[in-house]
């Protein structure tokens, strides 16, 4: 893939980065991620029973939380954490003491690029991390920072500086990220074009952020990236990423942060079920129709300065506008802010660590 | 390129489009086209002297306007209309009386794909301007209505019959369209990215819109493509595609329409004159930086539901705000109402056609 001029070479911030993989199996898919992240510290959150024990190939570094590790580190505010849904992710974003998060899921595998190499997907993330983005006015040829582009004419000067890249959203190939209607109306279709481009999603606009293939800036937007409460006990699942994204981009649009999409590809292996994906989904998608109005208007106060304050605004902006359309938001706007407690607590302001006692497993 | 599965075979419309080309000189770079345009009826807006005799190639359908003919037709209305600058281009919409226009600098050949294969860019115009756009929420496998594609998970359905495509933008392979500063630092810098996308801009999103290589559909904005009084007498120069283009897009956003960029690329073969460009944009450089708030802010009323209306409308704003930035653009507010005058005279509501007597040259 091509590299972009203004990084290179790109820093691999070793140690300023987690990856999040949440998982109910083996983790056997990272053999093939071997040379991409052996390097890197993993955070595995296992979902589903606590018992299973889950097997991660040797030689990688890691630290794995199950559920009653969640629920010994948080105690109470454990019900904010989803419970048999991917959602569970997020537990590793809070107990992470990393700038960066990438975060993956455990059925994606390394895509190929047009010539057959294999795509470092973290690489392009932290690519996109550290260069700037330009939500405020669209560049026609893409990312205006990357080697053999630039900003067109016509392109505002004062605005070439960028804004700080908040959000890396990577793509996939092969199985496409598809709702469970879509799912049972082309259950043939597969991704087969990889598009060579990385854009700035322009601020006032919303998209369907994916979890499975994504890179953030923990330090700027971590408090953010709830994924909601979603799986058992709920009465939706698969609007984890969507929740989260929608949240994330209107705080990043007030506190003037960038979001990205395009590259890097992964190869997603296989298609969920998309019965069991309706069932999941079907409340999700009639409420979307109410929820995407909600997040297109809301409006953040002047005064909402740091993340937290703008979550814990956007919150009782949910439970103000979202709890008549059902119950189920008034449960999910007392959950974010408990999700911003436990934040908090285990990130306390000052930056002293606070000692998890996860199952840590330093690689040999 | 791939192609439509919903709008395949593509018709070609050939009653229904113009192909508008402004020039000083012979059209040989017409014989590169000749498979693509040839069934296609030309509007040649000849600029600078009408003396001059410009040659076709042969074959071709076209009619051709000089300055004299420009003058005789508009009469005092042709003073807005600019001379020696290729914004003369849009007198070709005014007199067109087809659906679509595609208008084409002369500079400007066939790309091949990664293939090869020669593009055919009018197909691939037509092809975005039959589909819908989605200026209301961002899809990340870019547009939901190509082969292969579809919308992702999370985009809301009630949203997914879209919007009738207004403008269809697209892209430059070899010499990227930079402004003179970025083409003196970078004299080398040659596009060689063919990315594989089509993307509808979002709404309240403004872009950088090049005329090189622009389609559109007349009937639905037509009166917002005024190119604007730059060249002769005028003191200032390639801002015309771009003060189109932001007023376009301020009126496709209020009125519902969609705009897309990206896909068909052509071969733009050379660099004009960064050292006349400067000379030409060094007031577009700056006046831009109040530009582009003020058509961010701009709305129109909910009365103006006709492209003309908003146009009148956006005139009196430019008078209002922009007047005080510069005298030029209390000037250019009257042509703006002198263009939507010209352009109703020659396009009465009833649709009867108004006789031009243009150079008007029927193929054999």
């Amino acid at each position: 893939m091509a590299e972009y001029s203004k990084v290179a070479p790109t820093p691999l911030l070793k140690d300023e980065l987690d990856i999040v993989i949440p998982t109910i199996r083996n983790l056997d898919f990272l053999e093939m991620w071997r040379p991409f992240f052996e390097q890197y510290h993993l955070i595995i959150v296992q979902d589903g029973d606590p018992s299973k024990v889950i097997k991660v190939p040797e030689g990688f570094d890691y630290e794995l939380y199950n559920r009653n590790d969640i629920n010994r580190i948080l105690g109470p505010k454990a019900s904010c954490i989803s419970f048999k849904d991917s959602a569970c992710r997020c537990f590793g974003y809070m107990v992470s003491k990393k700038k960066y998060i990438f975060t993956i899921d455990d059925d994606c595998f390394v895509a190929k690029d047009p010539t057959g190499k294999q795509i470092n997907a973290l690489e392009q993330h932290i690519k996109n991390l550290l260069c700037p983005s330009t939500p405020f006015f669209f560049n026609t040829l893409y990312d205006p920072y990357r080697e053999g582009a630039d900003f067109v004419r016509g392109y505002p000067f004062s605005l070439r500086e960028g804004v700080p890249t908040a959000v890396s959203h990577g793509l996939w190939l092969n199985i496409p990220d598809y709702d469970a209607p879509t799912q049972l109306v082309k259950p043939l279709e597969r991704n087969t074009r990889l598009v060579d481009a990385v854009l700035t999603i322009p601020k006032g606009t919303l998209f369907p952020m994916c979890g499975m293939n994504l890179a953030f800036n923990r330090e700027l937007i971590g408090p953010a990236m709830y994924f909601g409460l979603m799986g058992d006990g709920q009465p939706i699942g698969r609007y984890d990423d969507m929740w989260a994204g929608w949240c994330m981009k209107v705080i990043c649009d007030h506190l003037g942060l960038g979001v990205k999409t395009g590259l890097p590809y992964i190869w997603h292996s296989k298609a969920s079920n998309p019965f069991v994906n309706l069932k999941k989904e079907y409340k999700g998608i009639y409420w979307q129709e109410e929820l995407i109005p909600f997040f297109q208007s809301a409006t953040l106060p002047k005064d909402c300065t740091t993340v937290q304050a703008c979550y814990i605004e956007l919150s009782k902006q949910v439970k103000a506008k979202l709890g008549k359309v059902d119950d189920y938001f008034n449960k999910l706007s007392d959950a974010m802010v408990t999700w911003i407690e436990a934040w908090d607590e285990l990130n306390p302001a000052g930056g002293n660590t606070v000692e998890l006692n996860g199952a840590a497993k330093p690689s040999k």
